[in-house]
């Protein structure tokens, strides 16, 4: 029987491997594989069959029950144990889960993508930057359970740790993919999914619109919206209609209440 | 004429106050005053009356029109302009606005708190955690131009700057008070509001209730939830239907999805 690894030391080689691939988009996409933190996302990813080069523990923070768990597992040459100061080293700062893990990448490309339903309910988010409010989008996509989220024009990576953990794993139980905004239109075109295209400058209440069809609800960034190709193409522009006096929603908000009405006329 | 005042140095008194003002809550109490940055949030908290003891400016990311705005706007004791070097030290890393001012705080008591109409719509959060949160409930609660938004049982104080910076100076322009869930309890009751509260827990769909009359949507935290004395007391307890494998959205779009609800109903 193998017995675990053990490092003690924050100079081994793994650890400093370990914050480069936290840190480093770069790093992520030359090597395909990625960092989770926590219980939850370790096993979202096993149920969506995630491979894990290196399971990292921490036996201070977790119950032998848990230990044996991951023993059961995980064949005993991924599973790492690490000490509290190489866990301090590299977790966040305010987690105490005691678990990290190294996983392969998906490819996350259009082409993979399966609608769970013939009568698809989706999300696209064009150019998102902050990782913060693509986790909230996805956490949004989760509750909703909607077939796909889709990131158009990616700026970041899905594998940012930010994203990760703001989505509280929702990364890895979603249908999400990436794609340009040319192979979305044609894509949408192709599959016969009607486009909603939130504009500040649209004239139709997003309430008055019927999503019972095959439905894509597309948002732009909060600074410029959405490019003039969506708008161009979209089956209907849709407008929240805002009465304050700033009008900027968080984007994560304003795909919430665009997805929550069409569920409620797919609820009737 | 006076001339405007000029800080160089960072081992100014005055840097080392804005620091601890944006730092410390308990510096902010202590003193009654606060740190904006922005030339939006300065505009909407002068709209609001606020008092300025200090507003600093770094010439190098203003215009003459802009610089000039400031001189017909403020006392020239107020004004302070700062180096670059200043600039850099009290202002956020990826901020060039050039523009920080120390206010007077106000008091958000619930006795202040004037609704606009007769038959409000209003928000409450109980115990929201983090200031990200606070601030996308405040965007949120301009767009719906709601009549006030209310922390129940506050965390943290309302000037906290990642609050501001969050809010974009929503803060400033709504209706936010602050008070305990005794007090609402109370205030709910003796100004006959109904009061909707959010609940995992609840069996009635949000989006079969009516918001029409009075209306407080009361949400709590994502941990765990409100507490006992609201749900008991609450005019109907309801809940978002959730499909997913997490089911758990940040409370900013949970709020989001129950107000523009209310806004629907209330538009038709």
């Amino acid at each position: 029987m193998h017995e675990v690894k053990y490092i003690s030391s924050t100079q081994n080689p793994l650890v400093k491997k370990v914050l480069l691939l936290k840190e480093k988009s770069r790093e992520r996409k030359k090597t395909g594989l990625f960092v989770l933190e926590g219980k939850r996302e370790l096993e979202l990813a096993q149920k969506a069959e995630y491979q894990f080069e290196t399971v990292l523990f921490c036996e201070q923070f977790l119950t032998v029950h848990e230990i044996d768990r991951l023993k059961t597992c995980f064949d005993p040459r991924v599973l790492i144990s690490i000490s509290r100061e190489v866990y301090e080293k590299i977790a966040y700062r305010d987690t105490t889960e005691g678990l990290l893990a190294v996983g392969k990448t998906k490819p996350h490309v259009l082409e993979s993508l399966r609608m769970k339903t013939q009568n698809p309910l989706i999300l696209i988010a064009q150019a998102p930057e902050k990782p913060g409010n693509i986790g909230a989008l996805l956490r949004t996509a989760d509750a909703a359970d909607l077939d796909a989220v889709i990131i158009a024009d990616p700026k970041t990576d899905l594998y940012n740790p930010n994203i990760i953990r703001s989505s509280i794993g929702c990364l890895f139980s979603r249908n999400v993919v990436t794609a340009t905004t040319e192979e979305l239109i044609e894509f949408l075109r192709d599959k016969k999914i009607n486009s909603y295209c939130a504009a500040l400058t649209a004239s139709v209440d997003y309430t008055t619109v019927d999503y019972n069809g095959a439905t894509a609800i597309v948002v732009g960034t909060e600074d410029t919206g959405l490019t003039g190709s969506w708008l161009k193409s979209a089956t209907q522009n849709i407008i929240i209609p805002m009465e304050g006096k700033i009008d900027s929603m968080n984007v994560s908000v304003s795909a919430a209440i665009l997805i929550f009405e069409a569920k409620r006329q797919r609820r009737k």
